[in-house]
């Protein structure tokens, strides 16, 4: 029986793998490299080190998937429907590539940042995958650090306050308005800055924890109130994002009582 | 200068500490080790065997401070005041056992189980020992594989769905009432059985995915529709604890939308 292990590789810090991931990625024939284009070459690249430092060369095969292109034409919160055709499409590429990639015998993996049980299509895709029916196998998943664990411990500060609970969202759900009874929000995915929309909301008193590149030599860590934290952060992220062509970040907003 | 590394060592299975986790290990002279008292015992023992299987003996210190009793009679939500007294107890112990115990160029650590921006006190405890002013340190956060990320790889699913929000609450929230404007709520020390409250809601279409002692020998994991899983995972949680005399567990509460 073909086998594939989904393994988080932490979130960006290659120490921040766990010794269960470097067992697993020893266990593993064919590790599948998705690329997701040359403005994102880095992270293959990085993946690349992560392979290099810890197995003997010779003693694995890389096969590079090219993702493919996602409609991020479509705009709005509603982008589901274009996600599941994306997902689709890659449900159709991971099929190929195991079939053709990986004898009956040998494991397979999947390197994920961060932790693959958040806002990670691998596993879904999988199961995707095994539903179609054309190729058969076992998987198991290898949790990793979450940049969301990452960003915390680089600030220094809990996620949740004492006894609160913690919401961890997108910046399109951000964009709507901020959640209902809860106050401390991570955001992940926003390539819109939606934190400028809470910026100069009357009586409310927000701070922000943001990084970028977290755990990498790019790390940027910027935090304070947000009125005066946010127009630091929108200009530290595009610089980066120029000079590096993609950018990878989060961020906890963490809404104070009010005196 | 004294440092303090605060150390994740993952939810349970010595292998998810990370490579990061094993270096600050060797970093440090002097562990701190907790000890809530005799019937979690089993907690301390599993921090001692990380320590020896990565450790030369020899190579450092072991300290066991007596975690001061909390006052849970308080009950209800509103425990944030006794949480305060007992965490004021804490730091008062830290600083105590952080003065007569680390030299001032020794590095000490606390080895958190799961993530230590998860529920976990240390943070908070040592900023408030550093207030006191009476003793100082610097001290840096080392991020773990969270018992959050844990559950989910066991029960190979996402803690979100596509671009859909997660919530980290408490089982004395949920006990309140599902919260608005998320349909994955994922709840951790849940003393109570707060999951047993929505188990016959019309029309609501609500799974669990359960699990206890995450990562080792005792691992239980159970999941599915909440109505018919939540008899069982009381059953598997009552008889757990009366064995072991401690339990550990956390789940997650998944809305599934209406047809």
């Amino acid at each position: 029986m073909r086998r594939i292990h989904v393994i988080g590789i932490g979130a960006g810090d290659p120490d921040q793998l766990t010794l269960q991931a470097v067992k697993a990625m020893r266990d593993t024939d064919v590790f599948f490299l998705l690329d997701k284009g040359e403005a994102r070459s880095g992270l293959v690249g990085l993946r690349r080190d992560i392979l290099d430092a810890h197995l003997p060369e010779g003693t694995y095969r890389l096969v590079e998937v090219r993702d493919p292109e996602r409609d991020r034409a479509a705009g709005g919160t509603a982008y589901s429907p274009a996600v599941g055709d994306w997902r689709s499409a890659r449900a159709g590429l991971y099929e190929r590539v195991i079939a053709e990639e990986l004898g009956a015998d040998e494991s397979g993996a999947f390197l994920v940042w961060g932790d693959p049980a958040l806002y990670d299509s691998t596993l879904g895709i999988l199961e995707e995958v095994l539903e179609r029916g054309a190729v058969a196998f076992e998987y198991d998943v290898v949790p990793g650090v979450s940049s969301v664990s990452a960003l915390a411990a680089r600030h220094r500060t809990g996620l949740n306050r004492v006894a609160r609970p913690v919401q961890i969202t997108t910046g399109r759900r951000l964009a709507e308005g901020l959640p209902d009874g809860v106050d401390d929000v991570v955001v992940m995915l926003d390539a819109h800055r939606a934190y400028e929309r809470y910026t100069d909301r009357q009586g409310e008193d927000i701070d922000i924890y943001w990084g970028a590149y977290i755990g990498t030599p790019d790390e940027i860590l910027l935090s304070g109130p947000l009125a005066e934290t946010a127009p630091r952060i929108t200009e530290a992220r595009e610089e980066a994002r120029r000079r590096k062509g993609w950018i990878m970040d989060t961020y906890l907003l963490r809404r104070n009582p009010r005196d």
